[in-house]
């Protein structure tokens, strides 16, 4: 079984382990405050080209994100968030459980847009029951979405002018972030997401580390505290430098970005060869996602050899189905998989 | 100017406030484990028609639904309801500040429906991601709805089921239950609200009460360990017969269902003049409630003598406004509302 | 039998219920933005001597203490307070239940002292595990304190002086406020408690109202945000006009210290006929609540006739009990009592 | 500098690192359900000698008492443990900011008894205002306790009892239990937990592994829904085969207790030879940690060469310090210290 049903199925990065067993016995100060971590620090402040950026490690993306909303917000504030945010259906409520609302915006391809945020804003500075309702007090997207799909250079400086317009912090959630960064669909950089939001996670576990999510604060004002909410929620690991590890070893000559490159061109010639037998897909990505509409009798097929995510029905005798590429997909898996929907 | 704005702006009705000089010396125990309170759960379990009940008073309808909701619900699972319900829209986010997702269904009329409950749950059952989604674990609907609708005996009877072949308990807010069981349109009895539901709340505040909302449990399981859920949030007033006295008075000689019927009776009469002068309604409404589609010129000229909650823009020319009529609305001022109206 | 349980066995003043009749049938804006609501915090900002002073009515004591404290901290933060606090032993969780520690500080008579908050704040800064531990952010006392004993003016500027400080709010719950304002023993008026406090509430329901707490905000900075709060935790009365009612009236013309003078001389009676006895009191309180050393077999006497709360234990003869007066304890059960007590 | 400060300062036994680089690049299942995690629960089940055990993996130690006790208790619960308990003193107040208040029970070793359980709950009972008061709804012990003391078998049993007389769970932290598994000081064994317990966690953390506690519950009754907190919480790592391999490493071949008997026999001779020189330990230790009283001018000596935890001044002259030994404590680095203290 060859299998493309996710990012997360393989360990890390060689570098990552090589560098665990060099360091292994070496001692170190606990929760973060070792030099590993404060070296990668110093690595992400320069492939963001910004020398003044807290950065702090977490094990996870909800984890992450559950922190991240909950120190950020006041009690009676909720979350904008797109209908598929991640926050929203895939964190077993993890936003709510910390007491905030996820306020969620339509959308038809996992993006939101500046005017749906203004209008947000404006619904609510209008309102004429305003002590009724929920305040919006953070804006949360996702890049690369959780559809594949991308935020232009011009539409995230569009939400971000919105939301500094409403005095509202700006959160994205970068879990495949490394993969946005490789495509050749994507003219956001890093320090486009420094100087164009307020905080943003870089994720490690899906983009080449066994574990871990740097948070970088751009707005130094919302990093005030955060180190509690960190302990608080279980953020902090003793062993920190773990952590540390994996970002040292990936923003190391630009890994980060390397590795992701070529899983998201086998991304793109999966959706070629898909899209050449006339079949279409669900969303426009051009990042290591892939949300195909196939015929359920070609699913058949392909299930014998190929395992993927199943994500919905699309109609009597089609569904949507998910083919994920990693750092760590093998090429001829890749060749396997073309050559089978060529043959379906 | 007269006020049709909502169904809380006079006091209690005349009998509870004699009711309160008439006891006001007497010594009572506090929190609600007094004579009078006694009294009242006694009137409440007979207009049930039902011996065994746990009842309890609360002073507001937003305090009764984070109370009940958080009590109900397990920390992993959340609230299904109407995408127009009270704690979805008009509650600042007191139910997910208690760590709950509200989950919302469509809706055109303000009411849901079986079947949306049964895919809700039927798509948690399914979910290959089941660990990361939310897990309904409480159905809540109100009657009448937010917009004056009303659900039918067999519509309630077929919710029931759905929610008690997936296990969920089933509320109802009765912030307005008066205006319902007054109403011509309405064959839901309170004894129907007991066999069917397993908590629901008969409204006090909006229905002759000065404050107070009376929890009925008509499942004793759910009722465990209320009493200190009621405390915690803030829940028990030390004089706690203030609101035995609401409750006793209302529920004295069928008074709380008397008072309701006449404004229930003006706010058809308002309804059928909007209609005979072509104009129509958002909502079809029996209740005390009226959502009005009135040209922005016709409101100018009723807003020199009339008031009235405003809604939303309906289109360029038109907004939604609601008329609302309480036990106190007085016949004279409903008749200058129709005059006014047929004048237009 | 003859109640000294508690200061909240009666309904309110009767000038309160006399208001309720003649604003009956008004019609009034909803959710405390009402005329009766304004003249009634023009009258506290009169009594207080101070123009600009934020001010909002709640239903209830633990209600009031769970907004103020949750409102007020950081995520992070925690709340000092005596280890008899309301806060920490009567309220069921209910602050934690927000999120937040209730932070002990040891005490012998109810009250904290300067020294201990400056410790323990020294403390907190000086931790070398200070991201491990909770942050102090408020401080909790009350005013008379749960024992019956009251903060001198010298010892509230110690501790005001303290929590400026350390820029830590303080806040002061005045459950019982009338209690100490209306005693001999008192020297803190309500322009030092606006003086000294960032915020504090002057309690309706124990000092002649039906129910209500006013929240009076005098550090305005503390107060941003406040009614979202509110509302969110469930505190906002649909009918908010009837907690302006019960302080507007408890605060025309001084009745609210005037109607707490004598029940405070009826306690202190009480007392000094106990220690004519020989018996000892447990708190040294010149307010409202009598905590005295009672013999078991004598409590058997007095039980007979008379209620009271028994608090604890003593030793293996005596018992603590509580004796408590209001403005509405009558004149002849309190010599009743007094003879009782003589006659041991 | 030799360090001595803790028992998380170095990396991962070498076989967990081999064992990372061996499987790296194999394939597997997220989140946990992937056969290194199975093989790891059942070398675990064998260890604590019990076939039905559910087991999860869980990053870290607070992270792991507050999904743990956040899932076991019910909304107006709290949890029982010693005031140095360090869910009490360490953890950022993580188990308040789930809602629920820590009850603290005084303790001069650490420990608490079955009798401190007994009245605990007796009160709560026998309280005449009971539902103002938080119900003890949870214990928590720490095995070895914080202050390195442990539980005798008789000790834990009496305990167990109380619990189960009174209907509470008992939660056993054992962030660091191998140190006591390992020492001659202890015999509680591992089915002694399953026996005694609900629910218990053995840490991976400070006992060999990089990062990790299993979650083991014996009480299956409390494992009901533990996955969906686990996953709401952030407690889910998306590779979560990284903990399996942790802890399958440790159970193999009896590593987890073997490479835990040798620092605890160092841990012994530091306080024997500090006791040799005539100074006193803070607490009676048989495990890991080592709290001494030293002179502060000796304290000068000693951290030239040595570092270790300062945790409170003892009196004038001198202080309380922590020496800590792990796993990876070189023998050598132990002579100099012993060396080094009697050169005192």
């Amino acid at each position: 079984m060859i299998k493309f049903d996710s990012d997360y199925l393989e360990g890390a990065h060689p570098n990552i382990i090589q560098r665990m067993l060099d360091t292994n016995m070496d001692q170190s100060d606990g929760y973060g405050f070792d030099e590993i971590c404060e070296s990668a620090k110093n690595r992400i402040r320069r492939a963001c080209n910004t020398q003044e950026l807290g950065i702090y490690f977490v094990a996870g993306g909800t984890l992450t994100n559950l922190i991240v909303i909950s120190a950020s917000l006041k009690t009676y504030e909720g979350c904008l968030c797109a209908e598929t945010g991640h926050i929203n259906v895939h964190e077993t409520g993890a936003i709510e459980a910390t007491g905030h609302k996820v306020m969620t915006l339509p959308t038809e391809d996992g993006k939101i847009t500046a005017s749906q945020i203004e209008k947000a804003c404006e619904d609510y500075i209008h309102d004429p029951t305003i002590t009724h309702v929920v305040k919006p007090g953070m804006v949360y997207i996702s890049q690369p979405t959780e559809t594949g799909t991308m935020y232009s250079k011009e539409e995230l400086y569009a939400i971000s002018k919105a939301c500094r317009k409403y005095d509202i912090p700006l959160f994205v959630d970068g879990a495949r972030l490394a993969y946005a960064l490789a495509s050749k669909g994507n003219d956001v950089s890093l320090n486009d997401l420094v100087n164009m939001t307020d905080v943003f996670y870089i994720g490690g576990t899906k983009c080449g580390a066994y574990l871990g999510e740097a948070v970088v604060f751009s707005n130094s004002k919302l990093e005030d505290g955060f180190v509690f909410n960190l302990k608080q929620k279980g953020g902090m690991l003793a062993k920190g430098r773990l952590l540390g590890i994996q970002f040292d070893e990936l923003f190391k000559d630009n890994l980060y970005i390397k590795i992701c490159a070529e899983p998201v061109r086998f991304a793109i010639q999966i959706r070629e060869a898909i899209e050449a037998k006339g079949y279409k897909m669900r969303y426009d990505s051009l990042s290591n996602q892939q949300f195909a509409i196939l015929p359920n009798d070609a699913l058949d097929v392909l299930k014998k050899k190929f395992s993927y995510s199943y994500m919905e029905p699309y109609d009597e005798n089609s569904s949507v189905v998910r083919f994920c590429t990693s750092w760590a997909t093998k090429k001829e898996n890749v060749e396997e998989l073309i050559k089978a929907i060529e043959e379906l």
